[in-house]
């Protein structure tokens, strides 16, 4: 295609390492219909004829069903999408295919497709992640009064409900959303028209082509809009988020599943075996969702590596950017997938849950802040007091509500039977309404405006 | 503080490894205005008293200047600020102090403070990075018209102005800045009154502490508010982008100094010398500024990683977030404005950038595209007879202006003198007029554009 | 110091990127010694006098002990700890002290300096790593025969004792120090008298300074020893490795500790309180080297990001090289500090370990065993039947050793009560005496070996 | 084959996800090697029959040809190439396959299955890092007297010789090879034997089976054995550092065959043309290996990523270890080869070298020297000196040797015309003989003795 100047061909190894044709295959639709905006434009503007663009748009739809028939064979020779649809259609169509890459250049063409990718590829992990955050609400409207203990530093810290606890990574996966609309939004300029890096001098019209591919508008300058890949990047940046939130997730639920904890079970389709102990039932899918997270932070920072120090303008470097997003946006697809039907099936064995919110002295918070309420102790006060009946309590091996009037009145004579009325994981757990917090009633409302604020 | 139910103090290394005072001072702004907003909170909701209310607002103004005049001694055995301010408050107005925490936990507090540097952080970058748009779109305004050679894989390409070039980074920025605008807005919901993690029986007013500090919103749940740190890791990949882009203007200040580019030199106040070699002038803070980018990506790999794989709620994990942060904030503070002193600063070589843009055939494109619009060629049989005419002129040494007629000919007959009408650096720029375009008159408004959009 | 041809000094942005003293300053003890051995090799070598000699080592040797008594004051414009020393120097012996840098460079002179800093940093890690691996081999050896369930999945696959399950951690740190062995040995190469990239023509000695030094030989190229930062990152992959270990290590911690798990706990001076929950203790330095595995990792990636795609010979990017190097080294031993202050200290609940061994059928694959061995089932086929007898006690909700004979035969005909024999936690443990298992004779013999292997 | 306690398989995203025979079919050859091997010890120790060991060897041989045939149908449903393997040979060979999983798991199955891999894979890259060093060393040693200008922040620095520059990527490489060699030798323990996490009861003989795998010696702790990934991590860091010295040659061919610089052309066969600008010949290859550094260290950082924080022994995420292994190994066997052809081909224009060479006072140092040796000045005087002559040099456009003697002495009272044999570059190439320097003759001894130490 380019070969007017050389003499010999690539050698092997050149081939092997300059081709990516196995890679960006997957960009074919994409290429294609940005040919087809761009054969439109060139007719428009007078630069081919009526005839030729005609033959060059019925050409790229035959291309194109031939792709996804699979009846196109991929050649390494040609190097990579772009000029195999190209070549395939000059063996169509013939002389008029020659005339398709007037005022365009690989640059701005493979940046244009690279776009249209991963504007679908938000499109899609929006999608994925609001399905979860379905069942994430589902799930939380269910079990708005659920108690289980919360914890902080893995140690029981105050009893909460399971809806609370669910509706953290609705919040989450939300947020994920907002940065994927912004990326979108973001990227929605279209490079075509930029030619190599100094735009045209074909009378062209990049607000047409621009139009046409559903861009917001053509970028501002061609040597940047060759040369930028903030676009996939920052939705690298938006995916590792993402994985990471995704990797808390799974880990809750290695943990809950354990025997020691017992919050969870989760059903035969999302369990395995193991080879030699016949007993075992893993929960390899959320291990894996928390492992893949490290190939998300790794595709982010290789590209990050790929893209430092490079100076203007394209640089073949840049090739390396589509199997980090490719990668990136399979591997959050699956783990997205996987995870709504693990919280989708999951079984939560509620018992132990509120045997475990028992446990640990999780309602010494709300002794303290009756000793505020009650007795007017300044908090930091009444937190002392509180940490000397825990010791106590601890020392008779017992829980705060086994201790009786006459020890905490040896540590805080002021202290009267009221207390008692603070010291139940239900209790506590109704008392926590302000905004955000974990009372039934308060959850269930969140819950509702959630399935507003998300899924409307 | 918390020490009721202990009876050990920490070991040394524990305390030493546990004290992030020495790093979280950086906070105490953020950490006085926090409790500011909470008291005048509490106080309003009839939860402490009009007069300990007073004493404290007064008390952490106190402390407040004590801290800003350097008389406030840091001690590790207070842990971190918040302890330290707490504790130096009990210490000026005794009791009431142990009020201040009624209805917060350190998780909302520490949570609070961090997004309100970030918040302030995102601030300074945004008018480091719009001062540093200013000077480039200044350079490129006078110089629109200046002529260099466009590289792409760092291969002379075609003739585009320096003016050109400079407004590709004036795009990048800009969209620099428009991320710090979306993680500014995302990040802006206030924690406070999270408490640990399950929110508060107290009666607090979470939209009035949130009004107070300049957030637009109470965040809508509790677990989530204390564990989250989405806006650390969107703040260090908005850096992490940002330093890519520096990195690449800082690469192409080092090759356009070296001897033989020499389209660029720095002035004494930014060169540095050799300790051994009298004549180097070295690009020392753009070699700095590429470098640190490797910092700045390290930051956001070490978050992202410390976050991976954490179980709700809060976990001294996050602990690990202030240092990448801050890191993060002041390196590319410090890289902006040096790049921005370089830049300002910095002495084009126009006769050397314009020579090297007469070389390399630099105008075989418009040969090419001439053959397309004077001979009707399709472009790739163009760019095929183009090719073989820069082979022809490589064998002789010459550049394609200095073929004769008949050489061109040779290859294809149809080709008359016109040809060489388009063979000269100043058409080939002026021809491109294309939208985003180099040519003089392009630049010129796309100066006058950027301008506008970025800098009013 | 290098201003001969300069009319202006830096400008105040250029002075504070490009100074190092803030960060290189803790190489002045390694700077200091490689000026005396630079500085005895010129004297012996004729390129100094004796007497110049001999004011240079003395004036070196009072700067020395001014640094280290806090006696000298570190100035920015200074730039660094090299110019700091030569300027100090200069004050107090005057001329001859610009003689002390004939046929030296910064460059080999920095690559010095940090090579002999990491090498020492290499030998406190392996001083530090040696001793966690002490307090876990004492301990392994004390629960040799301590009964605990073995996870995997984190899921109850087999017991196995504590003692076999620290053994674990102590061949990871094996390995460690190795890996550190194997760094030292390849970073003690000299390049001192590389000069600035090319040698020197003055008839220098490198193998006389390099001995002085207590290198294994000089350099072979001076191009690559000024430009060689393989050392630095090679100690980074090292720590980077260590610190994923460590991190393990600790999310067992937190994770043991844990209410519902409760096999561990630490004591008061390795826990810490909450500032509101007064019952909270929490293992917050357990958290802290979980998440400090973040830094270390960044503080690699951040280097090789610094050192990607920098061409020959040094670049000033190299000074990127010091804030990761001592970030890492820092971690780490704060790291092995807390983990073998941790791992000292803490206190087992073994009683909780037995019970938590006896569920999860945690003897299946002993049964599994046991129809392979008495009826000689092929194990694929005794894994199957083993699986089927869980499936019925898990609906029983009893254990395998609950199963009745009648209940088992029904699933197998050849079940005999001699099966019962294997069911016991005890007896599975007891019976892995393969190379490398648990049964306690077994781990007790592993300890033994590797208290010779690793600490003798 | 592990579904005795199961009712329902897999739903099918579990599947998708949990399978990974589309990966680890590659090591097809290792597992097959590995079950060999414990068949034959399994025998050896009575713990199969003969009859049936012979069955299982023989059918093993079949499913391996089956594989490298083609023949072999890969099915998901059996999740990984263990699976695969067992199933196919119970097709071949009926029950005595159920008994080849005896006193094994697939958790030390598949540790001892990637350890053989990457020892491979070592072997193949040290023998592709050594035919990179045949290659550089002999270009070193036929441009041993071959001047160019060396450089320090690419600004020149000092003329040095085309062979000195390629030798300090022999040492590069050399420690690289160092390197795989380290890690091959630490790898060399074999799991086998370790079965799930506790070792067996059967009277297995692991030194047997390490043997016949020839590995060193078994691992020493069970549980270390199945949950250690070290040698994929250090093998990772291993192929970072080698990426990042490839990025670095990789640099200066993108450099050095720029129009600017114009020092290197590489073949047609190692370049490539745009599609649309008809002159272009790009450096692909080399901008690919230069990039293909961000794969490699994405790589590395993905698997730490993954390993953090996991809890002992194997958990699923170790799965994802094999991925950035294969990738790895493949991207440097790639780039290595690419690299040698590019530095085999690659045509040095020497005539711009040497020109190149002659400007930017490359004999600076030189001149300070000949200060140094004829007057006697201290260094640091001659250094000053030699700065403002630059400055006199520079003012007047031109090279120090076209200063006069007048000039020279004016601002040096005693400089002699004898200073004028110390400025040409030949001069100054010819005068560094020191160790590793880059006079013609030490190169030409150098590169002779690099070809000793490492091509024997």
């Amino acid at each position: 295609m380019w070969g007017g100047r050389f003499q010999d061909g690539p050698s092997a190894v050149m081939e092997e390492i300059n081709a990516s044709i196995d890679v960006d295959r997957r960009l074919y639709a994409q290429d294609i219909a940005g040919s087809k905006a761009h054969c439109a434009m060139l007719v428009r503007q007078g630069i081919i004829s009526k005839e030729d663009g005609d033959a060059i748009l019925g050409g790229l739809d035959r291309v194109r069903g031939e792709i996804e028939d699979g009846r196109l064979a991929f050649d390494r020779a040609l190097e990579d999408i772009h000029m195999t649809v190209e070549a395939r259609l000059a063996e169509l169509i013939g002389e008029p295919a020659g005339r398709l890459h007037t005022a365009r250049s690989r640059n701005d063409q493979v940046a244009t497709d690279l776009r249209l990718w991963v504007r679908d590829a938000l499109d899609r992990m929006d999608a994925d992640a609001k399905g979860l955050q379905a069942v994430l609400i589902d799930r939380a409207e269910a079990h708005a009064a659920t108690v289980m203990p919360g914890f902080t530093h893995l140690q029981t810290a105050q009893p909460v409900t399971l809806g609370h606890h669910l509706l953290a990574y609705v919040e989450m996966l939300g947020r994920d959303r907002s940065r994927m609309a912004d990326c979108r939004r973001r990227l929605n300029e279209c490079p075509l028209g930029a030619a190599a890096l100094a735009g045209t001098a074909f009378p062209i019209d990049r607000d047409a082509t621009a139009r046409a591919l559903g861009f917001d508008r053509p970028s501002a300058n061609a040597m940047d809009a060759v040369s930028d890949r903030d676009f996939a990047l920052e939705f690298l940046g938006v995916a590792a988020v993402l994985a990471v939130h995704l990797s808390r997730l799974a880990e809750e639920i290695v943990v809950w599943c354990s025997q020691p904890f017992g919050f969870m079970r989760l059903p035969d389709d999302f369990a395995t075996g193991s080879s030699m102990m016949p007993q075992k039932r893993n929960p390899d899918a959320a291990e894996l969702v928390r492992a893949k997270a490290g190939r998300v932070i790794g595709a982010l920072t290789g590209l990050l590596v790929a893209m430092k120090g490079l100076p203007m303008a394209y640089a073949k470097d840049m090739q390396e950017d589509k199997e980090p997003v490719f990668a990136a946006a399979d591997t959050i697809g699956l783990c997205l997938a996987a995870m709504t039907g693990m919280m989708a099936e999951a079984v939560f064995d509620t018992a132990r849950m509120r045997a475990a919110a028992g446990h640990g002295h999780a309602t010494a918070t709300d002794l303290a802040d009756w000793l505020v309420r009650a007795l007017g102790l300044p908090f930091r006060r009444a937190h002392h007091v509180t940490g000397r009946l825990v010791a106590l309590a601890d020392e008779r091996g017992a829980g705060l509500a086994d201790l009786s009037l006459e020890d905490m009145q040896a540590v805080e004579a002021g202290i009267t039977g009221d207390v008692f009325s603070v010291l139940g994981i239900d209790d506590a757990v109704a008392s926590r309404t302000s905004a955000g917090g974990t009372a039934p009633a308060t959850v269930a409302a969140a819950a509702a405006a959630a399935r507003q604020r998300f899924l409307d």
